[in-house]
């Protein structure tokens, strides 16, 4: 049933750090994660490493970084906790990883990983993904340990879900923070993705986004590419977003057409907003957002593309 | 945004109780269950009632049944516990509700359906979903309500949940139960699905399968139809198959050519096995499974087919 798919010299990575409302002053450590994040997977793709292993030390990069609502830097629910999520998803078996609603731990996305690789199951949420936690001899670490001055502030601002939601992914001003991931293809052809986020500012307890859920946030197939989106959780799980942009690539469509039809189809159906990025079976790249920002980045061919604002591409080697 | 379907005198529901390799002595009163679940709905839309209103009903009759793991005659954790599953998704709105892992409540239909009407969230799960449902008012009850002879008798036979999948969903001869669902189309054109399960016996705690997850379990748009799915969770995730067989149907499959499709590439792709249920928009209907039974029922025009072996079509007029 594997599918090992074609062997070819020019692995990708692409990560995002989020799509909604950046305010400015979080824009150059926005960028700088996404590089970092991005270069991290690049060198293990570069060394012939899996797609596997290069989405997790993008994520983990992504969650040990304060500027990012993932791992460390977490928003916090109504209740003032943290309930993190993170998924993993190996396109050449279509196995797949995740965690919702898991507390005090620092990289959520090991966890996935250790869900695909060790128990029969997609997904465990809540005291029973702790109670995994602890069976796999993961420490459990305080929460003031995740929790930024930043989150803190949001909590203060958004005691109301609803009017954070439309504040921060629709037009208007404000602050708050979204999923991070990153999709990749590796020298054997290989395709996987990989998701974090601590959820939306003020959620209530036990709320689940669309960033753990196969098909929702993210998907990774060999025989088509991977998706991994972000903007507002329940908007993209109304639309199956990810999934969908897969069907769109399996009729024939590349990447970015892909990307940008189920960003205007969630538009359309429900009104929602976010980002995506997608790399393709045969490396093919896109990224496109709805949002007024998302931070990206993406290393293909020895070359680092970046950018968070509407038509901005930045170019450096990687070196 | 929201759609409204093509207004049309001639509702349709379709119902089962489970893919699996269902013992002769559950024959009768899953055939039963089915086809009261499907006169439920049915004499719902014959009324004019909504199709949300129909699929609620639908489930809440499987659920209230000992012989469906659902509600009541849930199958028990790892844990020796009871951590219940249960969705609804409205096609005009794409709206949808779900909670997952919550405990000591009758019907979690009934809690799924107030997550999509009372909050700003698609996904509740574990304390946070329960939480919930005492805020809304839902007494919970003692686990000893939901819990059957038959489902501590299995519980029993199976503390390896490894074992428990390859017996129960290959072709191997043994007890479990599986997710009970409901798709209708009612004469205002508007199209349901909703969802409700126990999961597998001796799942871990915190396991979340297919069933509440929009577009892996099911999936309902009023533009194209809807499908609930069952079998093995994890299997159906990995294809995301409910999406896939929606997918199918918009690129101009009939209901019927989808449910194939979707169910053959989840045999190729991750050798899983399972049943699902379909409704298009014009009301083609389509039944399919790989196990080897399905509990099912549906009626249209007055007619009501039901069957749970291969190519068995009983049918009597409903009354």
């Amino acid at each position: 049933m594997a599918m090992n798919g074609v062997r070819q010299d020019n692995p990708v990575v692409v990560v995002h750090g989020g799509a909604w409302n950046i305010p400015d002053q979080l824009l150059e450590g926005s960028k700088n994660g996404a590089k970092a994040s991005a270069r991290a997977a690049y060198r293990i793709l570069k060394m012939g490493g899996s797609a596997l292993d290069a989405v997790v030390a993008a994520v983990r990069v992504l969650e040990d970084d304060v500027n990012f609502d993932a791992g460390t830097g977490s928003v916090l629910n109504s209740n003032g906790e943290v309930e993190m999520d993170a998924v993993i998803m190996d396109g050449k078996t279509l196995n797949a990883g995740g965690v919702a609603c898991v507390q005090n731990i620092k990289n959520p996305i090991d966890l996935a990983r250790l869900v695909m690789d060790k128990t029969e199951h997609v997904l465990l949420v809540g005291k029973g993904a702790n109670q995994f936690a602890e069976e796999m001899g993961i420490k459990e670490i305080p929460v003031s340990q995740l929790v930024t001055e930043e989150a803190r502030r949001e909590f203060n601002c958004y005691k109301q879900y609803g009017n954070a939601v439309e504040e921060l992914f629709g037009r208007k001003k404000d602050l708050s923070h979204d999923t991070v991931g990153a999709v990749a293809l590796d020298m054997h052809g290989n395709i996987a993705y990989g998701m974090s986020t601590g959820g939306i500012t003020a959620k209530r307890p036990g709320r689940v986004g669309d960033s753990p859920i196969v098909g929702n946030g993210g998907y990774a197939d060999n025989e088509v590419g991977a998706v991994s989106c972000t903007g507002h959780g329940e908007s993209i799980i109304k639309v199956c977003l990810a999934h969908s942009i897969i069907s769109y690539m399996e009729q024939g469509m590349s990447a970015q057409e892909a990307a940008e039809k189920g960003l205007m189809k969630m538009d359309q159906r429900v009104n929602g907003h976010g980002g995506v990025i997608v790399v393709g079976k045969n490396g093919d790249i896109g990224t496109f957002f709805t949002t007024p920002r998302m931070t990206w980045a993406w290393v293909k061919d020895n070359k680092l593309h970046y950018g968070i604002e509407d038509n901005e591409d930045n170019c450096e080697d990687f070196e």
